[in-house]
């Protein structure tokens, strides 16, 4: 783009092309909000200093602890009342230090970047050394049960990239990385091998849950990066007799108490009636979870601190919960309504955000149609600014046991092409995080707030 | 965000939020378009090609000339038809190889990144070395234009960040980049040190293009960091007695002819009738152009392979123009109208994409609110992929000149919060642009063409 010299004026249509949404004279709450957030510029800097303060938040890790006393002390300079930390306890995965995949045969011997996946247990020391049966599908490792006995599966779904909504592209290829270390014991299978769920070819191998069957044995199981997969997979193609070592040192350690960390807008006029607005406080330790849920967690701060400093005080409590182990269990979930059982016919809306911290395009929500429309009304001046969307289906994995409640569920949606270029792996940094994408996020949460919160605009 | 297990179905919810545009039976066009864009992803292999072969493509450099070469062999690649180098005398100024400035004074000497201003003039060798005075407008210079006499003038003027559209930022802040010099040296100014026209604060200088005024002295202009500026802003502000040392040794050489890049998919049926798509293929030497102008060429290419690909025939011609010199002078705008005059009043559209390789919201359109909506109504399958919004205003610097023909403009509007982070600076780099972001918008593009080109839904 070019300067817009006076010279050129009659060249500068760029800009008139860019200029639809002027200030109105008196700019809606909604505006405000945005502007605030923008001219503020705290919400990048108060996800740096969570990572700062916590870069690994990982359950059960030191820097659990860590985040958890940073969240406690940022609810309390914006100003939220009753911060509290809810005690969680929490499973205490221990990545350890040895991540190793090696491929060898007549081609030579080459390695590639893996992470062991959540809950893995480890190989032996020195690895575990075998042929290898790659799959696209599970219903490919059935087929061909008969070949994987003591071999290490290779699961090389690769994340489709046709889909746009790049959610459904990991809805896709992620079973491979939850149960199929499994699968692969199932069939006899020594370990599982799983490609890196992202659309991206590169050499950052994404980790992320994986869980074992009461009555299966327990194998290893690691993520592959993208480019290590396919190299492997070339090899395969071309018949070559390779054999594959792969190493971890994982462990399970003991469980430890950590918590959901909690704090309030206590309500005007309201104030039994309660909104959560909630992101996790974990995160994967390949990265910093900068994304994933730094940047929820940051939303869901900034929307309090904007509301707190606009003066705007809700009729209806607004609750943030920073949940707690939602990447490798999902305890703080399981543990609020526990925590909460009394209170949740009260619980008028929740709402989760992590999808990371992206430009703001609207909200999912758990509701029908009609109620859809009506609360649509109400987001017309987020609208007017291209983030008050409002489609079908909301929520989150850690206010999802609140539906069975009866909790209506909402989510934020962002823009996602992005997002699954940094998920659990190395990328999801600070500088993948842009600062004022992630403040609008921020104010597009506090304008949510104000009409959930509001009983003449949205009821339970 | 959490591995979507069959275990967990039931918290699941994030996934149903994003689930709601479902693969529909029949796709449409444009999701056939962008099915293809994503499956194909040779988008950002493009732009990933053609910064291998010209990374630097400032106007009159031998870089021009390589990305003159690689533009023509893609155009042939993708199948166009008459594609060819339209000449155009472009000027050539040369950065040379000195950008260095210093700032020396009682608190000790501190040196600051700066990159000098297309077009400026050479400092002595050895530099500059003058007091400093320091405005955020023009007008703060005329009220002090008695201190200005032998200093440097520093311009000092942030790019407002409240503004969520950053081109309007960018339009109050860019005039001191473009006139500064002019107005430093009208009041006895030596030199000219713009701030860079972002609103990230970092070390990377964002030049861009400045100019001189006939009978006005000639003096240098470069623009430092955010960072560097404010740490000379806050000396100053102290009341420090600091000198800054200036130096660059730029110059100008020569005019060179180079050209704009012609190709067409002419029209079955209305040939004579044409539709443009432009871009500039020129690019700041401070990085590589990935985002401007190389993804919007690679828009237009895309979009042109994407209906030879889907065997989609326009009725009328469209005709892709990657235009000459739109950063250093707008040779390349000016010749087109003069080479073609002929045609221009059959000329029924013309669109200009520099805007980056975001995340494709949808087009300005210079046409009456009557025509819009008319034209709105076969954007429909564009808006439900979210990104066939269609607002006033619309044109380019290169398809400017069109205008005063009676051309219809057009842009494609991105996501454009980052877009100012990179703009003319080191970090305008090919990793900075998303492979899916960038394929979304050649996909946009081509659907738009099916309709601008189509004479039972458009016409001038």
């Amino acid at each position: 783009m070019l300067a817009r010299l006076p010279l050129l004026a009659v060249l500068a249509a760029p800009l008139a092309a860019q200029m639809v949404t002027s200030e109105a004279t008196t700019p809606s709450l909604a505006e405000q909000l945005v502007t605030r957030a923008l001219d503020d510029n705290r919400a990048h800097a108060l996800l740096a200093d969570l990572i700062a303060h916590a870069p690994k938040r990982l359950a059960g890790t030191p820097g659990m602890h860590a985040a958890n006393a940073w969240a406690l002390q940022a609810m309390r300079e914006i100003g939220l009342e009753n911060v509290r930390l809810e005690p969680v306890t929490v499973p205490h995965w221990i990545r350890g230090e040895v991540e190793r995949l090696v491929v060898d045969g007549p081609g030579g011997e080459a390695t590639h970047p893996i992470t062991a996946l959540g809950g893995s247990v480890a190989t032996p020391v020195g690895g575990l050394c075998a042929e290898v049966l790659m799959v696209r599908s599970f219903e490919e490792l059935q087929e061909r049960a008969a070949e994987a006995k003591g071999k290490i599966v290779f699961f090389n779904r690769a994340m489709p990239r046709v889909l746009r909504n790049t959610f459904h592209g990991y809805r896709d290829a992620v079973p491979q990385r939850g149960t199929g270390a499994i699968e692969a014991a199932k069939v006899g299978g020594i370990a599982a091998i799983v490609r890196s769920v992202t659309t991206a070819i590169d050499d950052h191998p994404h980790t992320g849950a994986m869980r074992y069957e009461e009555g299966v044995a327990k194998v290893p199981a690691v993520a592959i990066s993208t480019r290590g997969a396919e190299a492997l997979a070339a090899r395969l193609a071309a018949g070559e007799a390779v054999k594959v070592t792969v190493e971890v040192d994982c462990a399970m350690g003991e469980p430890v108490v950590g918590g959901n960390v909690v704090g309030e807008i206590v309500g005007s006029s309201h104030q039994d009636e309660i909104v959560v607005f909630g992101a996790h406080l974990d995160g994967w330790d390949t990265g910093v979870g900068a994304h994933d849920d730094g940047a929820g967690c940051v939303h869901c701060l900034e929307a309090a601190r904007l509301l707190v400093v606009q003066g705007y005080k809700p009729a209806r409590t607004l609750r943030i919960v920073l949940f707690a182990n939602e990447e490798n269990g999902l305890d703080g979930a399981r543990a609020y309504p526990e925590a909460h059982a009394d209170e949740l016919a009260h619980h008028v809306a929740a709402l989760e955000t992590d999808n990371g911290g992206f430009e703001p395009q609207g909200f999912g929500a758990g509701i029908d149609a009609a109620r859809r429309d009506a609360l649509a009304l109400h987001l017309a001046p987020l609208r007017d600014l291209g983030m008050g969307a409002l489609i079908e289906g909301g929520g989150g994995a850690d206010i999802g046991p609140l539906r069975a409640h009866g909790v209506p569920l909402f989510s934020l949606l962002v823009a996602n092409h992005r997002y699954f270029d940094y998920h659990h792996s190395a990328l999801d940094r600070l500088d993948a995080v842009n600062e004022r994408e992630l403040a609008m996020g921020g104010a597009a949460l506090a304008f949510f707030a104000t009409i959930l919160t509001d009983p003449a605009k949205w009821s339970r």
